[in-house]
């Protein structure tokens, strides 16, 4: 029987995973539910953003189902040591499970064209899946050092960490439109050279039937939005994927539409990528339609049932129409929108 | 007599630096210009895409007009050495005039929001100064390799660094409405901690009067895009300008309208944002308006000509609407739309 971990989180994440769960139940009633702690909450309880009954519930999970972490900027969570904050628990939570490569699907849904801040003739028809290299870069190296008026971080790739995110994006690639762009800063960064040289050599060896382009971070930044319609798979590093990805994210219009999913070496960890959302938390208004999306994700990839996840992309798409949530311009709560999605997989 | 060196570069460098220079020919006769070479030109000719003679011309220069470098990502160009690139010969640029804050503004011509991918209703008015450390960071760091199969580069920041550059933000934020919005990834990076405390600390010391607020760079990569109108002035570090102002150039709808002035120890450097073009060089159908808003931006902030260049924004935004260029969806070729800035200089 498959086990999952749910990590509710901070913030607005324990009401959009128990939405979440609803749905898990009804689609997957067989698996196993385990919820921990991570995150601001897991400071708070056992001084440590990523706890050691939380590391050792995913000895034997099969997925991880991740709410939010974090507080306000001004939070006082901010104020403690960086690895004692909640995003040093979400950072140790991905490196303990190996999770290198984050996709993140980016999919304007027929007939919800208007919620795009963009023209509804760019939004239209877009869908592009984002692989960010998650364990690399400036975000995990030992490198770094903050001291009286200086600091630094390093921004650092090997080969093996450039070829094991890059052969995840050509996977992909193969089952949609077979086109990739990689991108990077390689007219200014000598580890955007490596990424280059690492990417185009994989894709001469085992991809050949994909086309690999390469284009500068500043300028996909710019066409992502002027010209979506033009990515099918994009592959970057860490830190531009970080940038890209939250950019990309505008193009449905609302974040609260966005799931991803994190793969690697052992048990993939879902997420919704919003934010915690201090100031509705609590409320019963955020939009649960991301982490029910990265259900979905899980069912897809973590547990390898397409049937199931099939059916939750179905009745989100139905419930989005039904019953839309407010960052959507309705006014259902996330309540409301979790029973549309419930009778939606009803009578599917 | 002040004198002005101009050095067109590459693609449409010249094209569009030719118009700038009509321009500033008739608003500011007096002006001696003296043309250098840069980027991959210079290359060619002298084996150096910063050669001495264009260093020795800088000497007593009062302000620099740049055109574009560098040529397609296939060019010849690119499989250079690094340093003998035609980027390099921009970033040597830069350094030697010691330009650490680059400004661009980014403003949407009333009348002009539908030339926008942002809905018009959230293009209107938008008026946004990113002020981007130039000198710093990820691009100069000596401690840079690539070496087998690993690479790397170093971000550091040193507290003079980020000073310079948070004073000139305050210092446009005290001529415009007061608010300064500081980028950083705090979050991750201990060279942003020491960013935003630096920044937070000027801002305490000397500029109590500004509205200074701290946001994560992948949080404002969305909002930029689906609320510009929430900034004011954003000051930010080299590589998250790079990637922030390409970005927010999307918002008036064409590259072809982001002028940008560099700022620093001594002569300012003054260029379009747009890219050489390689696949309309030569073919005389560019958009010089960036140019010409460049050449404004040297009377103003080069020359202290403020007259002289609200005579050149007034005029190329007459232009625009008169002769707009095939990338504003209309049909003026290059000496077409100069000669309509021309006329309306005339007129005023
Ligand atoms: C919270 C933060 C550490 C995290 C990141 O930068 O990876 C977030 O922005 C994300 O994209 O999941
Ligand atoms: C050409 C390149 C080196 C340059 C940069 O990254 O600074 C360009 O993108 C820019 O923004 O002026």
């Amino acid at each position: 029987m498959p086990k999952i971990v749910t990590l509710p989180g901070d913030g607005i994440g324990p009401e959009v995973t128990a939405a979440a769960v609803q749905v898990l139940r009804e689609v997957a009633p067989d698996v196993t539910i385990e919820e921990h702690l991570i995150g601001g909450v897991a400071y708070d309880t056992h001084g440590d953003p990523f706890p050691q009954p939380t590391r050792d519930a995913l000895a034997n999970a099969d997925a991880v189902l991740l709410g939010t972490v974090g507080g306000a900027q001004d939070s006082a969570w901010n104020l403690l040591p960086r690895h004692l904050r909640p995003e040093s628990g979400l950072l140790a939570l991905r490196k303990a499970l190996g999770c290198y490569a984050n996709l993140r699907p980016v999919r304007v849904q027929p007939g919800l064209e208007h919620l795009s801040p963009l023209k509804a003739e760019l939004a239209r028809g877009v869908d592009i899946l984002i692989v960010r290299e998650l364990l690399g870069g400036v975000y995990f190296d030992g490198d770094r050092k903050i001291d009286g008026d200086t600091a630094y971080n390093t921004m650092r790739y090997t080969t093996p960490e450039v070829e094991r995110v890059a052969k995840v994006a050509f996977w992909a690639a193969e089952q949609r439109r077979g086109r990739v762009t990689s991108v990077d800063k390689a007219n200014v960064l000598e580890v955007s050279e490596l990424w280059r040289r690492d990417v185009t050599a994989l894709r001469d060896r085992d991809y050949r039937g994909i086309h690999l382009n390469h284009e500068y971070v500043d300028s996909v930044a710019m066409l992502i939005v002027s010209d979506p319609s033009r990515y099918d798979v994009i592959v970057t590093e860490n830190l531009f994927g970080d940038i890209l990805s939250d950019l990309a994210a505008v193009i449905p219009g609302s974040l609260g539409l966005m799931p991803s999913a994190s793969l690697g070496d052992g048990a993939g960890l879902f997420e919704p990528i919003h934010g915690s959302a201090p100031d509705i938390a609590g409320k019963g208004i955020a939009n649960p339609a991301a982490a029910i999306m990265s259900a979905g994700m899980l069912l897809r990839h973590g547990l390898k049932r397409p049937d199931a996840a099939n059916r939750i992309d179905r009745a989100v798409a139905l419930a989005l129409r039904a019953q839309p949530t407010r960052d959507l311009g309705g006014a259902a709560d996330t309540q409301t929108f979790t029973r549309a999605v419930l009778s939606a997989l009803e009578s599917s």
